[in-house]
């Protein structure tokens, strides 16, 4: 399935941090960069998240803001 | 000013892209990736956003995804 | 691809409302009901969206609200 | 109190799952579909919000992203 | 009808600034404090938003962020 | 830095509760309005939110609802 969100970055997963709905997932997208991603635990189930596996970084422009 | 935003990656303008409100920004972050903003052409303005200037990409981490 | 957000639901396309930058997309989900996306042109394009087509709506739980 | 977003729809909760700070609600609208929401305690409460009540489903147009 | 999002605050509508698809609506919440919205001219007409017009400004706890 | 969402209003933190992984930050902006920002642990401490604290409550235009 491809998806309308204009960021799709691959990456590897690096850290995974439950809490009690939530977990925070930590991305190394390359050159250097990190991206933390904050999905249910069910969700991380059902895609088999876990360190070492390659995902990808889904952001909508949209909510993407910048700073300067 | 600090942002309680927990994606903040550094990265230099390579497109802007006018629109009739708003505008996409594109900027390379380095490895390879680059990442679309949408935003409104005043704040293109207010910041400056021209091709080359660097600026800081901003997400939060509600607002990204993961596929995999 | 799987994707981390929750709702995910199947539908058919039934109208593209083409603006500047946007497009306003409508997919009729079933049991009377309707639902309308804002995506980007390039979007629409590359995942071929037209009136007819068959696809799936997403939305991440904490970006639905309840009122009552 | 009418609400500047598109998607409005209406359905009845199917069950409530609290967390430590927020709620998953699932609410069943119609057609074999099911929504779920993350909204705070404090708004399941303010709300009334429990299993056979009925609400009404709401998504901002930019918050509805499309895959195909 | 209550809606579940945490923040609420009544102002007047001071500015309506029409684009392609959105309208930007300004909106003087007190304080000397404005809040500007981002919402479809068809959200624009079915509210009957104009300057003078008293609304309510809706957002939700997890689209505020802070800075310091 | 300067940010490119529309809206930034001043406020003194009057409440901070925190949760598993988040924190409800609540803001006074004055004018008899406050805030309430759902924002994780780790920028609390990143930004010494405290009681008292002055910060700025940031929001995207594209997130603001209005209800009439």
């Amino acid at each position: 399935m491809k998806i309308s969100a204009r960021n799709q970055i691959k990456g590897t997963v690096t850290n995974v941090k439950d809490g009690a709905v939530n977990a925070q997932v930590t991305v190394d997208i390359g050159g250097g960069n990190t991206v933390v991603s904050s999905i249910t635990l069910e969700s991380v189930k059902n895609l088999g998240i876990a360190v070492g596996k390659e995902v990808t970084v889904i952001v909508k422009a949209s909510d993407v803001m910048l700073g300067a």
